[in-house]
C-alpha cells in the first residue's frame, strides 16, 4: 500500500453540508462556522452556492458570505449551477468556482431539470467566461459510481462527463459517490482508470457515508493516487434528490484517521470536535 | 490493490460478543443464535468459553452449548484460558480450541492476572495436550496494536507472543485490535511484517470498531494478504479490561462490504439483518 506524506482536505460543510437544511441558518452563524474552519487550517472551504434563492433559499446569502470570505482573505469555493449564477459569482469576485454534472441522466434531470448533454453544453459556455476572469474551475461529477434511480453507473458514463470537463480546461474534478453506495473496489478501479485516461487531471474524492464505507473508500482512493478529498464537518449534508442518502463523510473522522496514519493535513485536529458540535447545532 | 476471490468470516458473537454481558443470556437463546448463524453459511463460529463460571458467569453453560454444537455437526471454536479449561473442553469433545495472550503486559495482567511470560508458559503446556487430542489450535494475540494502559504496542512485543504460538504449533493466529485503536497503516505494516517473518502461519484479523476504522482496517489487512476475519453479529462485544472500547466490527457490515466488492464469503447476506436484530435483543 501507498501512504502519501500529506493529503488536502477540502471542507464542504458550509455549502454542501448546509444547502439542504430547510430551516435557514443565520448568515452570522455561517460566518462563525467559516471563520472557525479557516482558523483550523483548512486551505480551501466551499462556502456558498449562487443557485437561485427560490430553489435553494438556504444559499440566498451567497453574496454576503462571499464578501465575508474575501475580507477574511481565505481561499474558498462557490458553486454556480448555471451561467446566471456564474455571472453573480464573478461580480462578487469569487476566485474558485465549482460546476456540477451528474453522470446519471435520471439524477441530473431530477436534480436540475436538464439532461446531461444540456448541462455539458451550458458548462461549455461557462468555462471560457470563468477562465477569462482568471478563475480556478472545479467540476463535480455527481453519482459517479451508482445512482438511486438507475442503479450502477458505468465507467463510460463517468468518462463522458470527465472528458467534457477536461476539454473545457477544468483545474480539478471532484468525483462524487453522491448516494454513498460505492465500495473500495469500484473506487480503486474507477479512479485508477480515470487517472490512466486523464493523466494530467487532478482528481478529488467526494464520499458520502450512507453504507459506512466512506473511510475504506478514502483509503482505496489514496491507493489509486488521489490525495484530495471533500469532507463535511460533523458529517452534515445529503442530497434531496438522492433518496436514502446520508451525509458527507465527517471531516473530523477523516482527519483523525489520516493523522493516525501519519498523513499530514495541516489541520488542527483538536479543534474539530468543537466545530462539529457547533455545526450540528445549526441544523 | 489486491482483491481476493473469497474471504472467510469467523463469527465470534456467541462467545466474544456475549461474554461480557452482565445479564445471563438463556442457553436456549444462545442455541437459537448459533443455529441461525450456522444456517446462514458460517463455516466456523466461536460459541463458548470454558473460563471458570465464577469469573465469567455468562459462559457457565459452555458444556451444554458445545454438546449442542456437536449435535448440530457444525465447526465451532471454544476458548480455554488455562489448562483446567482445556481439560473440560477436551472432555466435551471440542475440536477447535482458542487460547489467548495479550501483547501488552499490563493488559494481560489486568485481564487474567498473569504476566505474558506466565501465560506463554501455560500455553506451552496446553498445546501438546491439545495436539495429542488432534485439536485445531487458534492463538489470540490481544492488544496487538495498542493498549489502553501502555499506549503503543511495539512490533517486537507482538512478535514475541506470535513466535511462542508458532513454536507451539498453532494452526492459526488471530491478531486483535482489542481496543479498536489501530489504523489502516499500522494494520498493513504490522500484518505484512508478520507474514514476512512467519511465512507459513495463517493470520486472522480481529478488529473492534471503537474509532470507526474497522472496515478500513480490514481493507488494509486484505492488502497485506489476510483473508480470514473475526466478526460479531450485530457488533456485539467489547472488553471489560479495555476501557472505552466498543464492540467487535459487525458481521453484517463486513459481509455487505465484501459482497459489494465481489469477494465471496459463502454467507447468506440477506439473513444477517434479522439475526443481528435477534442478537441485539439478547443483550
Amino acid at each position: 500500500m501507498h501512504f502519501p506524506s500529506s493529503v488536502e482536505i477540502i471542507e464542504v460543510g458550509p455549502r454542501d453540508g448546509l444547502q439542504n437544511e430547510k430551516k435557514f441558518v443565520a448568515t452570522e452563524d455561517k460566518k462563525v462556522l467559516i471563520q472557525r474552519l479557516a482558523e483550523s487550517g483548512f486551505q480551501r472551504i466551499e462556502t456558498a452556492s449562487f443557485v437561485h434563492p427560490k430553489i435553494v433559499p438556504q444559499m440566498a446569502d451567497a453574496s454576503e458570505i462571499v464578501d465575508f470570505c474575501n475580507e477574511l482573505g481565505i481561499f474558498y469555493i462557490a458553486l454556480t449551477p448555471n451561467k446566471k449564477a456564474l455571472e453573480r459569482a464573478l461580480e462578487a469576485n469569487v476566485k474558485q468556482i465549482a460546476v456540477f454534472v451528474g453522470a446519471s441522466n435520471t439524477f441530473n434531470e431530477k436534480n436540475i431539470r436538464r439532461t446531461i448533454d444540456e448541462s455539458l453544453a451550458e458548462c461549455k459556455e461557462m468555462f471560457p467566461i470563468a477562465k477569462a476572469n482568471g478563475v480556478f474551475m472545479r467540476g463535480y461529477v455527481s453519482m459517479a459510481f451508482s445512482c438511486p434511480y438507475e442503479g450502477a453507473v458505468s465507467y463510460e458514463q463517468v468518462k463522458k462527463v470527465v472528458s467534457s470537463f477536461v476539454e473545457n480546461g477544468a483545474d480539478e474534478l471532484s468525483i462524487g459517490d453522491t448516494n454513498g453506495r460505492a465500495n473500495p473496489r469500484i473506487v480503486y478501479d474507477r479512479l485508477t482508470r480515470l487517472k490512466e485516461d486523464f493523466p494530467d487531471t487532478t482528481f478529488v474524492g467526494h464520499f458520502h457515508d450512507t453504507s459506512g464505507f466512506a473511510l475504506a473508500n478514502i483509503l482505496a482512493a489514496i491507493q489509486a493516487g488521489v490525495t484530495k478529498f471533500d469532507t463535511s464537518i460533523g458529517g452534515l449534508g445529503g442530497c434531496p434528490f438522492s433518496p436514502g442518502s446520508t451525509g458527507n463523510v465527517a471531516t473530523e473522522k477523516v482527519v483523525e484517521m489520516l493523522h493516525a496514519m501519519n498523513i499530514n493535513t495541516g489541520i488542527a485536529q483538536e479543534r474539530l470536535a468543537g466545530i462539529a458540535e457547533f455545526a450540528k447545532g445549526l441544523v
